[in-house]
């Protein structure tokens, strides 16, 4: 381990290097970053037998360190998974480079044009846990928009994320783009993490934590920069009276059991009193079919005897497991203002055929996404056609929802005159 | 002076009424809004006499304190003044309401229709110091987007921002909107600021501080919450050697000399050494004459022999007085290299006739607003025609620039489906 002093010096040179990467990446244009991303994936194939082999060495550690079956799948590389990894960094290129787009153009009554042109927000920092292949999503979301990234990765892919790294500033190198554009902290001291968190002497713009509730906490209480982060996915999926049946009982089971690991699956399915006892058994056979395990407030254990209770704490857990919370409610105000209480602003859905109930739902409920009629696992940024995203944000300033190459943007304003002095 | 228990209580609650007012705001719909901002002005015309007794108050308590003159110009309230805020609410009142744009909508190929839909960002904090006007403004901004305000003024303008705030307050009502949208915080104790820039209790979303480098230091380096605000306004105005003379002359005393005082005004000029010897005698003649003192590199004293020389600590000084530094440069890449070395973000200006010159200034130049051919002074967002501003923002988070109505809006996601379940 560094000492400090050392650390601080490598830490402030990083965000030095990536500074000035970025006003290169900005000028570059459009068509040098799409071509660097191009060539991130093509030498992320070509290192492919050497990044595998470097996942190898981590897994090894793994599971020496008895890390979790769930951990290790995260952590583990395939030829497969690898090639995956190689196709988004070819989606990524495929998309719109945001930089430059004019998102507003007005004159005034004095003669002066102005326009809110939007540009790189500049150096990106990037704190993430075990998955490998953020290392290659972020990265190149940083890149589209044309920002610098400093990346962060777990000690456990430590390896993997550093030979993934390789390849993606061989490929900026390919282009003729400042390898600096993308560099990994070259050490897990967790003191690195709280220099980062310091915004590396003013060269670091941003941070994006993906991660854990532990992680998420400790950057949001000490980060003297801004962060664009989501704390839980405390899903609700709200049954209205007027939904159809058979679409009810497809999506809940969808939104909960597709898959209970990720931020976007339903945790507690609020459920109208006037179709409970008609509909809860339906839905409740089809998700113990699946494995899912249910507990209800009193009201659905009358309908549902062999269910556990929900506790109070229940309403407040994301279980990200095959668990699910269910509540019967008298109404859509009290679906609406148990959300309020309990959600974390991430994502909400509401079944309904009546339009104006879900419109009221749709405008109302406060969400980085609301839903109609839809499975809530398709929150997510490849859903929504952005591509890639690096992480759902559930915060109100600046970015909500899935954190695309858009949204990793900000503009200024260009104002252009003919010799305009003010009165 | 509350003990801190009890000051805890008393801002908890205020940061809950917020919260509570923002979303009966936010259900209101525009036309309320609209009639809210229209009655806070009929009220504060109706109020004059007490407000401008409060006024008074404050003006005497400020001299007893010794204020400097232009605290003093700032602090005080006439019946001209008050009309001239009472007009900017009215002006408030006829911007588009920014709530339920839709800023994007499409289709994916499942058929769910995604759209990006502008709503407020909830509650929202100024902190600020002792202009009282700046109560109405801020209040009203707010309102206009839905947002609840907790405003947090300085203790020398106490009394004025009180009176202010009842007329606002009676308007709300007048409309049949919660007064809670618009608070004061009821005690000039410093621990209050402390309270709200750790977000009282998960109920105040983001801070906007208003005032001085040690106010917006402080903000900066406790606040916990997003901050949207501005540091300093280093402007730099750089004559091209393709700039009109006289335009150049006009548009430089323009923007150093109009106010002084403003975060817009010019603090260095940068000139083309190939136009230097012709022009900067007859713009340093025109500055000179209006009380300018000029501090210049060697190169100006060069042409210049009578004026100071400027340090290195001048490059770096936001004079906001009758001061400018003047620096002789090569060409365009040398007077971007200086503005990015001591620039602060805010505005930086260009005059030049050539259109490839002025282009590359406007693109590659990394501040909040970038003009051509006009004066640093329209740095404004009243002159934007934004209807009035909290602030212009040097950051590169969610807003930049003249922040508006509209920069205090966040967008939510609404997904529109018909039962579909995520393969």
């Amino acid at each position: 381990m560094k000492t400090d002093a050392s650390l601080a010096l490598t830490m402030n040179d990083l965000g030095k290097r990536a500074r000035k990467a970025s006003a290169a990446l900005a000028k570059a244009g459009p068509q040098a970053r799409t071509k660097a991303l191009q060539a991130m994936a093509a030498r992320l194939r070509e290192n492919a037998d050497h990044i595998l082999a470097a996942n190898a060495v981590d897994m090894e550690a793994g599971r020496a360190k008895d890390l979790t079956p769930a951990l290790l799948d995260r952590l583990e590389l395939t030829a497969e998974r690898l090639e995956g990894v190689a196709k988004g960094l070819e989606a990524v290129s495929e998309l719109d480079d945001p930089v430059g787009d004019v998102l507003a153009s007005w004159d005034r009554p004095n003669g002066l044009n102005i326009s809110r042109v939007r540009g790189p927000i500049g150096v990106i920092g990037i704190i993430y846990e075990s998955r490998p292949n953020v290392t290659a999503d972020a990265g190149a979301l940083c890149v589209r928009a044309a920002n610098a990234a400093i990346l962060r990765g777990g000690s456990e892919s430590a390896n993997s994320s550093a030979a993934i790294a390789v390849a993606l500033r061989q490929g900026l190198a390919d282009a003729g783009l400042p390898q600096d554009a993308i560099q990994m902290v070259p050490t897990t001291d967790r003191a690195a993490v709280g220099m980062m968190l310091k915004g590396l002497d003013g060269n670091l713009d941003i941070v994006v934590p993906r991660g854990g509730k532990s992680l998420v906490a400790r950057v949001q209480d000490e980060a003297r920069i801004p962060v664009i982060g989501h704390l839980e996915g405390l899903v609700h999926i709200y049954v209205h009276e007027s939904a159809d049946s058979d679409m009810a009982i497809d999506v809940v089971a969808n939104a909960k059991m597709r898959r209970t690991g990720i931020c976007g699956a339903a945790e507690t399915l609020l459920i109208d009193a006037s179709v409970a006892s008609s509909l809860l058994p339906k839905i409740a056979a089809v998700l113990t079919d699946k494995g899912c395990v249910l507990r209800g407030d009193a009201a659905t254990r009358d309908i549902l005897p062999d269910i556990e209770a929900a506790s109070e704490e229940d309403w407040s857990t994301e279980y990200l497991d095959s668990i699910i919370s269910v509540k019967v409610v008298a109404n859509i105000d009290e679906a609406m203002a148990h959300i309020e209480t309990y959600g974390s602003g991430h994502t909400e859905a509401i079944i309904a055929s009546d339009d104006t109930a879900a419109e009221q739902f749709l405008n109302e409920v406060d969400a980085s996404i609301v839903m109609r009629n839809a499975s809530t696992q398709f929150a997510d940024g490849g859903e929504f056609g952005m591509g890639a995203e690096i992480g759902i944000a559930t915060g109100r300033l600046h970015a909500r929802g899935p954190v695309g190459a858009e949204q990793l943007t900000i503009f200024k304003y260009v104002v252009r005159g003919d010799g305009q002095t003010r009165p």
